[in-house]
């Protein structure tokens, strides 16, 4: 894309009331426009990377066997009440407004009731199982403050999953799977070395969870990390001698970190069930509440750590898997033959399939830069006078700040064979 | 995908309270799901629908130079009080709810006034314009009634794509870009005969404005057609001699149908953006209102409209460009060869780029055909012992109901071809 045409600009400054760094750095780029606190929305740029990172996630939601769909915003009281979820003493984030035909209406912010609701109408007997279901909802949170810019928003986006198993083994089978996919995810958007696999406590349906926590000095919580064995511990059941039997490390052989937490996995056995009634039939004929996991996953969440995590002095770093372009391409100079090697280039580029974000606008180099710095896509290539009449043209790595040269056939190779 | 693992299944019967076709045959097909009254969740099937209907919008809103974004929402109150639509007597669908933190807030039933508030940070000379934005936005709308299905939910997703130019010539260029892109999404999507531009009552800033009907017998609105033209007027400006001026038509060639509006344009000059602020230089060092269009088109409202038009007895048919899937391959009998040949057309295909639903499930045939006639899949293909012995397999057509017989090799070149 031309930025020429694109409509958001950079700022020098973020608006004051914004403390977090990843939104800052977010909304002087033009990836997010702050809407109120904790309500962003994603510009062309944020958008990009959101759809990169949700792609990830979908595949590897699709390669357990997930099947994507989407639930409602609006909410049914009648469905919360049965589990005791709608009173706001006991859920205080709820959104809730008045229906013009008669009656109070929720906005979602989670949605394991009405998806197990829902599956009343198609899960009756053992042959319905195992069944995996997963959706990106926007979610609402009436949080009392927003402080942490997109990592913890009165709106966000979300993937949850929703797993429905017949017994303990056929979830601990899905369970296990969506750790390692969670694992794929986290490795291929460049979070992999620094996100543990983390036991916390596990509310009123079983002794603990699953969270993914990466480490980082924003992070809320605190987890004690093991790290030859990759796994953590939250702050919250440090303190119980039963995880270090389960596993199988000593707590001496912890250390404390701050982290933020980026997934997180509840079994809710078939508690949830008998409160809603989806009830299957086994086998022998019996009646039995269905098995239900639950899978969250924060992808704007996502985005913000990425950003805390990558981000330098400069501005935005960006992992080649969730960049918003590939390539950052920028014209130095607007004489005649500059200009046309320029579009050249962003021919053939976009003609190989590479993603490109091509800087044709008429402005100093300086800026240029700045901007390119602070947008932070993975590699620059500069079009000057000085790069045509060397024959190469320069590449610029955003993280490592590596210079190379390279004519076109090698910048085509090494873009399209990476 | 496999039809023994979709967790869908179809029902004979729709709620008794849903009085709306589309809504029914989705139901019953295991595309959707009601929620409530007017509120829809959207499975695998629906989902894939609803996708394919939103690809070929965005490639279009793409193709007249649109830059995709997603809107939040939650709406701040003072944006919309500045135009006087934050007023519930003057907007009658709000959601509203209060902050937690204090104060009001509303839920997104339109973007205009957040989204041009926006602008105010990015435009500010002409040099700055045209810019044309857009987003798939799910809106939430406090209707007294739904009784449309799907076609008038109280949360529906929606295209709305806004324009920002320089003044009325600027506008017109692009207005008339966009009328012709949605020509070519509802040609796509199979409308096109019966879907015509037709002039409608223009609100407090401009005489008339645009909208595409859709011919049906459910239609809620009274338009009067133009056949060789191509055009039609709303009842609401039926009587405005001004309105057969414009056409170059006379008011006797015209005749009334039902019809049900599927897109709308709005020419908000600079009114709107006079009201928020957003301003620009002129070359001359002036400051101007932004010109502001809007263009609306429903992506669940459209997926509604299909079904009605396409439907028939038996159950939902789809034009190609929707289709959850474009084949519905059905396996019959249980016996080693069909069940190896139903495998190996089903690799084949879906190794062949085709969009296959595959039943391969244990139930007798009537019940495959009657389900497959109701899901609506364009084309069905069988493998049984009678397709084996004939060395080709049962291709039905599910809109003409033609019947034709392939081989392998024909098959993969009629689908991947056509």
């Amino acid at each position: 894309m031309r930025q020429s045409q694109l409509f958001t600009k950079t700022r020098r400054e973020a608006p004051k009331d914004e403390v977090a760094k990843n939104a800052q750095l977010l909304i002087r780029a033009g990836y997010v426009y702050k809407e109120m606190a904790g309500v962003y929305a994603y510009l062309p740029l944020g958008f990009r990377v959101l759809e990169k990172i949700k792609n990830i996630v979908r595949e590897e939601m699709n390669a357990v066997g997930g099947q994507e769909m989407i639930m409602t915003g609006l909410q049914n009281p009648d469905v919360w009440k049965k589990t005791d979820r709608w009173d706001d003493e006991k859920v205080d984030v709820w959104f809730k407004s008045e229906l013009k035909s008669g009656g109070e209406v929720g906005f979602g912010w989670s949605h394991e009731e009405p998806i197990t609701e829902m599956m009343k109408q198609y899960l009756s007997s053992y042959r319905d199982l195992p069944q995996y279901v997963y959706q990106f909802q926007t979610k609402l949170r009436n949080e009392l403050r927003a402080k942490s810019g997109i990592m913890r928003g009165r709106e966000f986006v979300m993937k949850d999953m929703y797993s429905y198993t017949t017994d303990e083994e056929a979830h601990k089978k899905i369970y296990g799977s969506v750790i390692d996919a969670y694992i794929r995810v986290f490795d291929r958007v460049g979070l992999g070395d620094r996100t543990f696999l983390t036991f916390a406590s596990g509310g009123a349906f079983t002794k603990f969870s699953h969270e993914f926590q990466t480490i980082s000095d924003v992070g809320e919580d605190t987890i004690y990390v093991h790290d030859a064995k990759k796994v953590a511990v939250n702050k919250e059941v440090y303190d119980e001698p039963v995880v270090y039997e389960e596993l199988g490390v000593k707590k001496e052989e912890l250390r404390e970190v701050k982290a933020i937490e980026v997934g997180n996995i509840f079994d809710f056995a078939g508690i949830k069930s008998e409160q809603l009634g989806l009830y299957y039939k086994n086998e022998a004929g019996e009646e039995m509440p269905v098995h239900l996991g639950s899978y969250g996953l924060g992808i704007t969440r996502l985005m913000g750590v990425l950003v805390e995590i990558f981000a330098d002095d400069k501005g935005l770093v960006w992992p080649e898997a969730v960049a918003p372009f590939r390539v950052h391409l920028v014209q130095l100079g607007t004489e005649d033959e500059v200009k046309t090697e320029a579009e050249e280039l962003y021919r053939e580029l976009t003609g190989n399939g590479v993603e490109v974000l091509f800087d044709d606008r008429d402005v100093r180099a300086g800026e240029k830069f700045a901007d390119s710095d602070l947008i932070g896509i993975p590699q620059r290539v500069v079009v000057s006078q000085k790069t045509l009449t060397e024959g190469k043209f320069e590449c610029v790595d955003r993280q490592s700040g590596t210079t190379s040269h390279k004519s076109l056939s090698e910048l085509i190779s090494y873009l399209t064979h990476a």
